[in-house]
């Protein structure tokens, strides 16, 4: 059998068995050393042609992106970060001057959230790829899992989405969103340009809810894909509620962007690099007001397992991804 | 500028200037995130063809020494292993059942030292990548670093090198080495196929030692290479002694093995994944004592920056490794 055979994820099932099971499923691994500190390790493979193309993506944003999705695993844990490293493959035709803007990107994603690159490997390989492994840490009972949901919790998410998926659409068709603002397309494009991980929101929870159960992910796979993550991890279902879904305010502006297909990017188009987390309302909306006018509450948590967006007087049930690799 | 007119080394100190200093120069990163504990984290990336081939090496195999490789470095570091995270790119025709041969190969190199694998990422690539991540723990104040050399240290080193070379050769021409038993053939090709990180070392020196002073690496780049990187970080040099050298006692034997080739895969065959450490004489002979026959005082540390073989009548001076990959 070959790996073509199996898809993305039945390969990763099957590859998942070699690791003990307490530690998968999450955005990262938890590691307990000593008793006081968990640590919080997750990894990344980005390959030229799969995940990044020198045509259509500045090798300054590839860096970023790569080091901005690294430390949103983080912040989906609720943990700080402590370092990255990185391991790069290249060809020998791969221009040295791209690979110093790179890690120039990545580098200046990390000192804006406070953290260093410290340390990595370099190989010769056939086409540029670069693997990240971050580590951070947390106090083991303020670690954010996926399956700590509970019915009656209610959903927040820290911020708009659909913006990333938008402003890669700007970048592939220039002349799609002619009616929006040159402001509104910059905001589009420097989303998916240059994500924004809420390590921010993990000192507002550490600082204001200390002691607070908090389930959740970040929704780098998509709103609909981290909701339906945590509730199949926490054995519980979630009703959305589509008005409340906070989306770009562009995308009320522009006439290139039926609803349908404004609903569509908010729920599925991915890279937004929000949290997406479950706790109690009474914890909920004081953490929304703090948060600021783009996070919301869009739901909440039912005992019943199934997962729908409530959308005036039908259930539409959420699917998961078409964001799985084809081998 | 391609990364092909740069070479490895060249490409790797433009881009250590991305990492700060401090963290730069040992077999892992040294990160402190709270008093008592210093946390050791290594990545290496290996590619096939470049690194290993499913021509000569069997993806058990592969798998036992990527892991090996990672858990070396963190015991070159004085660290315990904490776990391992890996990043798989594959291409499509890569068969199931090589994976999961490769991860079995890991997975039982990690169990023999108690650790386990962590997570991960699995994403397309063009040729097989495999990048591991390794964790590990120690106390701040036993970490074995590179730049700790003194004159008046003598080096150590806990096992015989240059058997993994052999082995290496006899796989690739099964005609040499006619006259050795198939015990020593088949001890040799198990240093190359299944080499053992030194952790028993570090167990040992917390135990024993827990006050030493000790700098050292580990001699996977060969112990002439690992010689001359203590002295470059530790501003010293060194004067080995040529009879002193541990050698596989099938060394002696084989009629194919001239003594100058010996002495060279003992220097410069690499792969041995033994440790070197360099601390004060009256610690050196009791370790040397404990771990056994093959461990042994090869040299000793100089004010003189040079770094000799000392054969004789004449110093022969040592040379940085022929290791290095051509882009």
């Amino acid at each position: 059998m070959l790996v073509r055979d199996l898809g993305e994820q039945g390969l990763l099932q099957r590859l998942q068995r070699f690791c003990p099971a307490a530690v998968v499923g999450d955005d990262g691994a938890l590691l307990t050393p000593t008793p006081g500190l968990a640590l919080v390790i997750t990894t990344d493979m980005l390959v030229e042609g799969v995940h990044f193309s020198d045509r259509t993506t500045r090798p300054a944003d590839v860096g970023w992106r790569a080091a901005a999705a690294n430390l949103s695993d983080l912040a989906a844990m609720g943990a700080s970060p402590l370092g990255l490293t990185i391991a790069l493959g290249v060809p020998g035709e791969q221009s040295v001057d791209g690979l110093e803007q790179l890690y120039g990107g990545m580098v200046s994603c990390l000192e804006t959230y406070g953290t260093v690159l410290v340390g990595g490997d370099i190989s010769r390989a056939p086409v540029t790829t670069v693997s990240i492994t971050a580590l951070g840490q947390v106090a083991p009972d303020q670690a954010i899992r996926r399956d700590r949901a509970q019915p009656g919790d209610v959903i927040v998410v820290t911020g708009a989405h659909g913006a990333a998926r938008a402003g890669l659409e700007l970048l592939l068709n220039p002349q799609w969103g002619q009616d929006l603002s040159p402001a509104e397309r910059q905001y589009l494009i420097g989303q998916h340009q240059r994500p924004q991980p809420r390590l921010d929101v993990v000192t507002q929870l550490r600082q204001q809810f200390p002691q607070a159960r908090v389930a959740g992910m970040d929704s780098s796979d998509g709103l609909a894909d981290a909701v339906l993550q945590i509730c199949r991890a926490s054995g519980v279902g979630a009703k959305l509620d589509r008005h409340t879904l906070p989306m770009p305010s562009a995308f009320l502006r522009t006439m290139a962007l039926p609803p349908a297909q404004a609903q569509e990017w908010v729920l599925y188009g991915g890279e937004d690099f929000e949290l997406v987390l479950c706790l109690v309302p009474e914890l909920a909306q004081p953490l929304v007001t703090l948060l600021g006018s783009e996070a919301a509450i869009v739901g909440e948590i039912t005992t019943d397992t199934g997962v729908y967006l409530n959308s005036g007087a039908e259930n539409i049930p959420l699917t998961l991804g078409a964001g799985f690799q084809h081998f």
